[in-house]
């Protein structure tokens, strides 16, 4: 039997720390690492990505857009680096942000969460605006087939505050609430399940490394036991210390993501850099 | 030269009425047109509804997650329905949803609306959730390459009243106003350009048939010279009588999604549904 994606997620985690490496294969490291504008390109791009990685972080987080820019046969190449990614059991987030409604959901689910899926991967990011309980059914057939989903909550992008930090009526509780608020709130139910022990459950956030958590409605309480992918570290701003500052207690359930500051290693350093880079996050956590 | 988005569907509604054909190949679908649950499955839907669509509608709309189902085989599929698509003169409408920032959304603008992309089309539908702003450069790219895009804003599932009719405060107006209104707000602005001469604009949004305008925070202002994407039609529960009911002044800007009430035809009746279908919208505005 598998192991949930909460359980797995933990193992990599514990095993080597929180660095997550992004595959970004976009036109200027294409270029800067001599290859391709094409889906060779991202191929040979996002396999040397994947080999420099193995045994060395807990997670890869390939960026579907720049493997669709080539259509299908950049998807081809994508289901080559996916399968090399599980095949040296690293963990993989599909960074899709794919969101939608009933059989169309479904669809989408089917293609990243099913087993034996040509793009199959641990983990799929997914988009609330349809509603964080439009999810609930994506919710229930991601831990059916034991993998995880990254519902984005707080991104640090600038223009993220105007609809992030809106208010929503919860008639019940009698209260208004941050969108974000509710999107955790809404989507993180089935991580309280007893099946999940107290551990980490299976439905994740994606909060950015450099969002302010109280100004976007977001406490320890509602983010207990929640995975969380915190894109934004290295080139974009937040360094490995920014993970105790910003998530406290929550550190240790978090993935931080990287990509530019790897990346832009090029082929010849990205080992090294990584290894550098996960050491970095190692002590900060471990110290 | 290239008529702009808005130009080319203007004179699309003129020459055929509102009617957009979805292409949602699911499995029940499949299943009753006696299809495999493949590649070549939903490559021979798409291509039959094309066939019955070309020369009696103004656009048809794939819903991408039937094709991603089966990975870069189902894409493959997907860019020879594409393909035969705008080879029948249709406009096409590629419902994929995506939505992120700066070059990653750069990457999906490339994959469905450059020139000559394997996967073109004429617009494409995107998500607001990281900030109606952070689309600023997504509608650049698109008004540069005459192509379109319907911004997700206000949509008639159940569950999705929750976030788009939250409070988001506008500072520089010293109001507050809901999601939806802020995000038909915010990415409007193009339509707006002389260049578009108060016709349509390139920038649509994605207004659910059975969606209560007012209740969002939707008026005729805010959606002057927009085109507007409405599922919902069909067996969804909005009747082409709704069209007027729904959207009055704005009815002769809107592309009528149904899916389910004309493809549940089965192969054999499905021009003929187009045909009826078609002349019922037709009626209703030119009546």
């Amino acid at each position: 039997m598998t192991a949930s994606f909460g359980v797995r997620l933990r193992a990599a985690l514990d095993a080597h720390g929180p660095l997550c490496v992004g595959i970004d294969p976009h036109a200027a490291l294409l270029e800067s690492w001599g290859l391709g504008q094409d889906a060779e390109g991202v191929r040979t791009f996002g396999l040397a990505v994947v080999e420099a990685s193995a045994g060395r972080v807990a997670a890869i987080k390939p960026q579907v857009s720049f493997f669709e820019r080539f259509g299908s046969r950049g998807f081809a190449a994508l289901e080559d680096v996916l399968s090399a990614a599980r095949g040296a059991g690293l963990l993989v987030v599909a960074d899709a942000k794919r969101g939608d409604i009933g059989t169309t959901m479904a669809g989408y689910v089917s293609a990243w969460l099913e087993p034996d899926s040509p793009l199959e991967a641990d983990a799929l990011t997914v988009s609330p605006y349809l509603g964080p309980d439009s999810l609930r059914e994506t919710i229930g057939a991601a831990v059916r087939a034991d993998k995880g989903l990254f519902v984005l909550a707080a991104t640090s992008n600038p223009e993220a505050a105007a609809l992030q930090t809106a208010r929503t009526i919860d008639v019940e509780a009698a209260e208004d609430q941050s969108v974000a608020h509710r999107v955790a709130r809404d989507v993180t139910w089935a991580n309280r399940s007893t099946v999940f022990g107290g551990g980490l459950g299976p439905i994740g956030l994606v909060i950015g490394a450099t969002v302010d958590l109280g100004e976007r409605g977001l406490d320890d309480e509602v983010l207990a036991g929640t995975p969380i992918l915190a894109p934004g570290f290295g080139a974009q701003g937040a360094s490995p210390g920014d993970l105790l500052t910003r998530f406290g207690t929550l550190a240790g359930n978090v993935l931080a993501s990287e990509s530019r500051s790897i990346l832009g290693a090029g082929p010849d350093r990205i080992a090294d850099t990584i290894i550098e880079r996960a050491a970095l996050y190692q002590e900060v956590l471990g110290g």
